[in-house]
């Protein structure tokens, strides 16, 4: 009789966003006038850009032409004009040179970083950022494998750091963080790359939110690091840069350099890859491409400093009223202190002021007694919510 | 240290493709004005047919308006109106009825033919048909599994069936086949469903052929079979029915019935597939949707009818020369008995007729002295390598 795979009884179903639109729906239901404003969900709301829907029509036409349609693709770990593109912009955003051979596309950032887990054994001990995005977590209690968390917390400002008896074979990092918004400078990424090579572990580094950052200080990519290309993988993807969650594209590198027991995990990852996936779409491919042209470049810059101006009056709001929060600057997140129940303090933003964002503690137990606020909302909403939460703290 | 996963060194490179390129680059290079016919790998060449190159335009124009943009799906595993067109698909042509929450939509078959094998544990026997599709092979090794092969031959006319003795806790089947084009009668499948139904087995059903099957008594579904849905899961995808290779969608069917030890394989699946896995494009879903319209139905047969012409023009001609072969009528692909050893045959053909099709050896032990060609060719260039194959058996 076949077996099943006992781990996945250690994966609690998350009841996070459930519960949310529950509470949100039966107070709608019971106020059907209220002018609710959702800073809740990490989604964007901004349409994708002329340049991207011009690329996306022109492949689709392609596609219906016999001359100029495309089965699979030639590589499937993606087209070499993309991967040029990718390329590019890695150089011009982080002076970080890359091969076509290390950058492998996908149908987003989420599929790789649970997938890549694939490559290690069972027997690896996990370390884990706390509070942040579940995949991590969810993905490895899947596998059966030992996690241990690293707080986040107010004194290390949701950025923690190795210890000398910090243990960890496998190493989590997302920066800009989801869902706190705070960003590592390269010399704390530089501690942890450093810990990585003494200790033979690997960092699975996710950027995807690199294209919010705004101080020219901080690192886009950890390969800005001196010895990264020897320890870490990055994640990175277009749905938070270019609005692509419902288009699906991301990219991840893979170092030539990262030999761990004299094997090659780009090498490995590339088994896995063209074992298990067979490519994404040549017309999002087409579209993504069009993200990385200046022009593309140009709108996509447009759209974040739309987001970012949201956060910042976020931010200025916080700041006034004299709430400790992390993000809102670098990142669409704002972190904030709400000095109560995360639930509670949810329950209180939804029936007085009619504002939905996410508890904290939905994110790991450090997140507890602090709430997210996304800044992917309209400028008109934003500003709307703000003037309401001044009002409840006054 | 961080421990590797060691089963990825029992996955063999596979050289198959990578050969053949390299061979038939050697040729023309020696012969650069040699006609060459390719009929050796599995893609499509017609392209995507006019209903859906209209939906991918109309979609792509969506996304670029804030009103109708869409970001993440509220469904991952697909959006009602594709779930919908699926479940009519199965009412109209296998007569099955389906439930929206056991339809997954995915990237590809592929994708979700590799990772389902992650809702089993380590410790169980898995059943392989030998020749077949590498990827059942390559993702149990990666598992490291113990993998039994059951013989295809021309005895059972590579259509093998369990015996009393036969061993297995998870079952590949793959009907109409690939590389062999046999497919399975509905009481063959009974006897394999009855099979697992006795053992406590699952069957892991790959149906990406089934646009092919031309004889209205052979099943387009497992689930035509009585019981299935208790033992068995169904992977399908556009590829090959509607030119979707390089547009990459799919669909799982895990029927809620399917429950081991007391726990829902939907669940587990729905579970993997929302911690790992962020949906198909929009865009894609769209075009998906176009296939199963009147007119996406009508335009999908005219182009399988094309290709079934090619591959009744092999099947002819291969009678007439009085070469044992299967497939062809129900399948895009034609397995023929070579004689020879299958890359000796290889070379014959390449620079005796200057045909490329593929050794099938290449498909596993079973497959020495047998030869795939697929009818993904044109129309001309099939009838002018039948006419080469004749000369030279003449």
């Amino acid at each position: 009789m076949v077996k099943l795979n006992e781990n996945y009884k250690n994966v609690r179903q998350s009841y996070l966003f459930a519960n949310i639109a529950k509470k949100v729906n039966a107070y709608t239901a019971a106020h059907p006038d209220a002018a609710i404003i959702r800073m809740g969900i990490g989604d964007v709301t901004r349409p994708l850009t002329p340049p991207v829907i011009a690329a996306l029509e022109k492949a689709s036409r392609e596609m219906g032409v016999r001359e100029t349609f495309r089965g699979y693709a030639p590589d499937e770990q993606g087209y070499p004009f993309l991967k040029e593109s990718i390329k590019k912009y890695y150089q011009t955003v982080s002076g970080v040179e890359l091969e076509h051979s290390e950058i492998f596309v996908s149908d987003g950032a989420k599929s790789d970083i649970a997938n890549f887990t694939e490559l290690f054994a069972e027997n690896n001990t996990v370390l884990i950022p706390d509070p942040v995005y579940p995949v991590y977590m969810d993905t490895n209690l899947m596998a059966g494998r030992v996690i241990k968390l690293i707080d986040g917390n107010e004194k290390n400002g949701f950025l923690p750091m190795p210890s000398a008896n910090t243990d960890a074979d496998i190493i989590y990092m997302c920066s800009p963080n989801n869902p706190t918004g705070a960003a590592y400078t390269k010399e704390q990424l530089k501690v942890w790359v450093d810990f990585a090579r003494e200790k033979g572990s690997v960092i699975l580094f996710d950027a995807a939110y690199e294209a919010f950052i705004s101080d020219p200080s901080l690192p886009h990519s950890i390969y800005e690091v001196e010895g990264a290309k020897e320890c870490a993988v990055e994640f990175c993807s277009l749905s938070k840069t270019a609005g692509f969650t419902g288009t699906r594209c991301g990219y991840t590198i893979v170092p030539e350099a990262l030999i761990l027991h004299g094997e090659s995990l780009n090498k490995m990852w590339l088994r896995r890859q063209t074992t298990k996936f067979n490519g994404t779409a040549y017309v999002i491919q087409r579209a993504a491409e069009a993200v990385f042209s200046p022009e593309g470049q140009a709108a996509c810059k447009e759209v974040i400093s739309y987001y970012a101006g949201n956060a910042a009056i976020i931010a200025e709001t916080l700041t006034k009223l004299g709430i400790w929060y992390t993000g809102g600057i670098n990142s669409p997140y704002i972190w904030l202190k709400c000095g109560m129940d995360s639930w509670e303090f949810f329950d209180k933003l939804l029936q007085e002021i009619n504002i939905v964002g996410t508890p904290g503690s939905g994110f790991g137990r450090c997140g507890e007694g602090y709430f997210r606020l996304t800044a992917f909302n309209t400028r008109e909403n934003t500003a709307e919510a703000m003037s309401r939460l001044s009002r409840l703290y006054r």
